[in-house]
């Protein structure tokens, strides 16, 4: 490379959402900004989460200095602590972001052998051939950053997730002063968020959910009320809380990682809880529903999470009445609106009353809000982030809206290598990016054959034929038996697995019969008879798998 | 039940949408009034498609004298192959809903067997105790009804899936006259729809569609069209037909569903195709893009419907280029908005154009349309109908806010029986109802269980541990085994297999040295003790199905 020329090489978080993770490159430094986890697509069946493929980052590990993260996210921070057990460089981060990240480091025991740096708005961070600077911005959680990194190709703004809040519930408004100096000072390029890039317009202010919280509560003066929210929205957490005092209520925490965030952000500062408002939820008899504001985990109509299961009568401590106020102060994900919607319609059953109208807002910046970044940032390129390739493509029309060049514009697809210049920008090389499955504790060991199996043998069930011959012989000892898993009712369909029997028997004999003794060939034949059998029959097809089991 | 008395049982439709039939009965007949199917949920693993529990039609079936269907969408008709081979009793439905219901009785081999009756609005069936008029409403497929079905009890206006449509592309609008004459005359009960009743105002009518096609066409002059919709909507492929036709483009229609409907519909006269303006898609490649109107399935983001092929470039006819205007004339049906997305990325990844927005109105009534039944038909009682829970409340709350009695608003579940007469209303029992599932051809044999095996089977695979032993012996001739699928990688986890057939092998010398010769028991041993040794090792539980062979 060039002295004056920069890589950027992001390695998830551009085909879908979720898995963030960008390599900055020079000859000598390699720094990685966020390190995020995703959720697995329909199709991984089993799988727990996706995080990155990093054979890039391993394969260069002696150049790697650090990672910067911008905010606590999962999709930000999830994949933390796989990667670290791999290439344990430090972390900078700002307080929240790593007090949620050390929970994670906890719990993986990996808090003893990482360096951990807390870093404020307006540090510098020097390693290597990068300066890394964070910036305060706004989000659906706090101590967001955005990073200019400056490299020796110029100055790269990265937003992280961001809105611009003019007021938020704790701090100060996004840093607009410091993006107008740098764009003063030059910007080489913007790594934009585009979660929100296909609306028009500016999020609102978080402010706005707290006051319409404070409205739901005035109305219902009576009414039990709980709330659902995303445990790591510690603002949204903050305005239920104030609500709470104000009406005179107890609050309750119920769900596990509502709890832990909970406790997190008190003990550092970020969350201010009145003396004597907290009751546990193991003494919610002892209150009357005026007296109580319940905050759960479950707005995504997650089957386990607290909410879902008062809704359908499975919570041990908490049961749902006529007259209860449920507020969903979250809007689904894409992908969940079923799940919510079940959860929704199970309250509506109970006769609970249920809103979901005007109770959230976004933490990502609409179309005006990232017009005012490149206006404040003049950078020569742009290069969306943070979203599907709808979103990117979009997002590449905003600039050219801005007056942008085509040519100074990149969409970007994960393992592309970027190579910036003042000069310059192409994309030079393709590296291997891509996703890695967690189940339990095997990380890449599920892979695309395991899950195919896994979604014949959801969609069909498996049959399994199981016999014993005599080696090197021709005589059936025992069997062959059949046994299935996920067919049919074997009570209500006994016929048709007697008959299924017999014709594989019969396959087997005339298999035998003419002399046939390899028995990977018998397992051919037996497969594709009993196969054809069942379809004919019943039009279905599961797995089958003839085992053969040799005796002298 | 008393001379003025009728019941109406639901057998489906209410607790989701979809699969809607329901019975009206007196002591000597049961008319049922539509008789349809749903998709399965989520977690229906493999099931093709979801039918009524129709035991208590069954039981009562010396007295079920007809269907009358109200349209011809799946959620009405889909289930009739299955149920006339149990209860064949004649139809009746208006033409454009006969002719899809036939398409469906000739594949299923019943048209022989099966007694149709062609209706046109104001005709008025007699049949037993009961008599039905088919009343002209506007929905998104041309030729749907309402029924008065006048009962012993008084008359009950049934509104199937409707809209208030001025200026339909296709016949008149809703027989609002009728509902007010109804009204005078005296009605009561309304079963009125509530897809929409969540929704204030007024449903668009489907003619804005058409003019916005119109405009995307004039927009569009050198690019090539591809529009998706549902197949059933007759009148929206007229409009996007007109539009061709005025902008001087051929047309062609591709995938199954869309070539079947277009050809009755042209057949029936509900379609009116100008000469020359189709072309089949064999022919594709002898136009040019301003010449070409593709109309296709695939609007849901099916994965095998064309659309979806062609943006993945899976379809062998079609391909997408940069340029391409596609447009989604739909909304996503709640639960494939990801599917749906994952089209309009692919698409966006070929530089095509998408187009969603505006595109699409419903063909359900909003909530002034809703009013506007009820003030104008007067019932004494409203049986909200064809919503989830959540809706029919709602839709409680909209009759009350009419000025109803809450005592005559009754939101019901599948299987309540509502007994009414003019003074009184009450649910009076509950009968057998709920979803049967079809897979293949079997209906009903894939039941809980089978489904939690699948389930199980989906998220972690198979073990199965075969050994042969000795009959009342303790010596094994051959095994254990292991053969796994949807597990692991089994070329990657090598180690872990081998471990694991040591562990079965130990526990199975264990059992057999002790004595223990009882196969039940050594069953049990071996998939706890493996049960355990996974977990421990790998957080992960398969199925685990231990065979024993048996051999003298």
């Amino acid at each position: 490379m060039k002295k004056d020329e920069v890589k950027i090489i992001p390695l998830g978080g551009l085909d879908k959402i979720g898995m963030n993770i960008t390599a900055f490159e020079t000859d000598e430094d390699i720094i990685i900004v966020d390190c995020g986890m995703s959720f697995p697509s329909e199709d991984m069946l089993g799988i727990d989460y996706v995080i990155p493929d990093i054979t890039y980052l391993i394969y260069n590990r002696e150049r790697v200095r650090a990672f910067f993260i911008t905010h606590g996210h999962e999709d930000h921070i999830g994949a933390l602590p796989y990667v670290l057990k791999q290439l344990n460089v430090p972390i900078y981060a700002t307080k929240l972001t790593m007090g949620i990240i050390e929970g994670k480091l906890e719990e993986a025991e990996l808090m003893d052998v990482t360096k951990r740096n807390v870093v404020k708005y307006g540090d510098i961070i020097e390693t290597g051939d990068f300066k890394v600077e964070f910036i305060r911005t706004n989000h659906s959680i706090a101590d967001a950053a955005a990073l200019a990194i400056t490299t020796p190709a110029g100055v790269i703004v990265h937003t992280g997730d961001f809105k611009v809040d003019y007021t938020p519930v704790y701090g100060e408004p996004i840093d607009l002063k410091r993006f107008a100096e740098l764009g003063n000072e030059g910007v080489l390029a913007v790594m934009c968020d585009s979660t929100n890039v296909v609306r028009p317009g500016f999020t609102m202010s978080e402010r706005a959910v707290g006051d319409r919280i404070d409205k739901i509560f005035a109305d219902h003066p009576k009414n039990r009320i709980i709330i659902a929210t995303f445990a790591s929205n510690v603002d949204r957490v903050q305005e239920i809380v104030n609500a709470a005092q104000k009406y005179n209520r107890k609050v309750i925490i119920e769900g596990r990682s509502m709890v832990s965030i909970f406790d997190i952000a008190q003990k550092l500062g970020y969350l201010e809880v009145p003396d004597n408002i907290m009751v546990d939820i193991e003494e919610i008899g002892n209150y009357t529903d005026e007296q109580i504001c319940l905050i759960t985990t479950g707005s995504q109509g997650e089957a386990m999470a607290a909410l879902s299961r008062m809704a359908s009568s499975a919570h041990k401590k908490v049961s749902i009445f006529p007259g209860d106020t449920i507020i969903f102060s979250s809007n689904p994900i894409p992908g969940n609106e079923k799940a919510v919607t079940k959860v929704i319609n199970d309250l509506y059953d109970k006769d609970a009353e249920v809103i979901f109208e005007n109770t959230h807002v976004s933490g990502h910046a609409c179309q005006e809000e990232i017009k005012l970044i490149y206006t404040l940032t003049k950078p020569k390129y742009a290069i969306p982030v943070h979203g599907e390739v709808r979103h990117l493509k979009e997002h590449a029309k905003l600039c050219k809206s801005l007056g942008m060049d085509n040519e100074h514009i990149f969409v970007l697809h994960s393992g592309d290598v970027l190579k910036l210049s003042p000069k310059k920008g192409k994309i030079v090389d393709k590296v291997v990016a891509g996703e890695v499955m967690v189940d339990g504790l095997g990380v890449g060991d599920v892979g695309n054959i395991v899950l195919r199996d896994r979604q014949s043998l959801s969609e069909n069930g498996i049959m399994i034929v199981v016999m014993t011959l005599e080696r090197y012989g021709s005589r059936i000892l025992a069997g062959p038996d059949i046994v299935s898993r996920g067919f049919v009712y074997v009570r209500e369909s006994e016929d048709l697995i007697y008959e299924a029997q017999t014709v594989v028997r019969e396959a087997l004999e005339r298999c035998l019969g003419s002399g046939v003794n390899d028995w990977g060939r018998i397992k051919t034949v037996i497969r594709d008879t009993l196969s054809e059998f069942l379809w004919k029959k019943i039009k279905r097809s599961p797995m089958i798998i003839p085992i053969i089991m040799e005796v002298d």
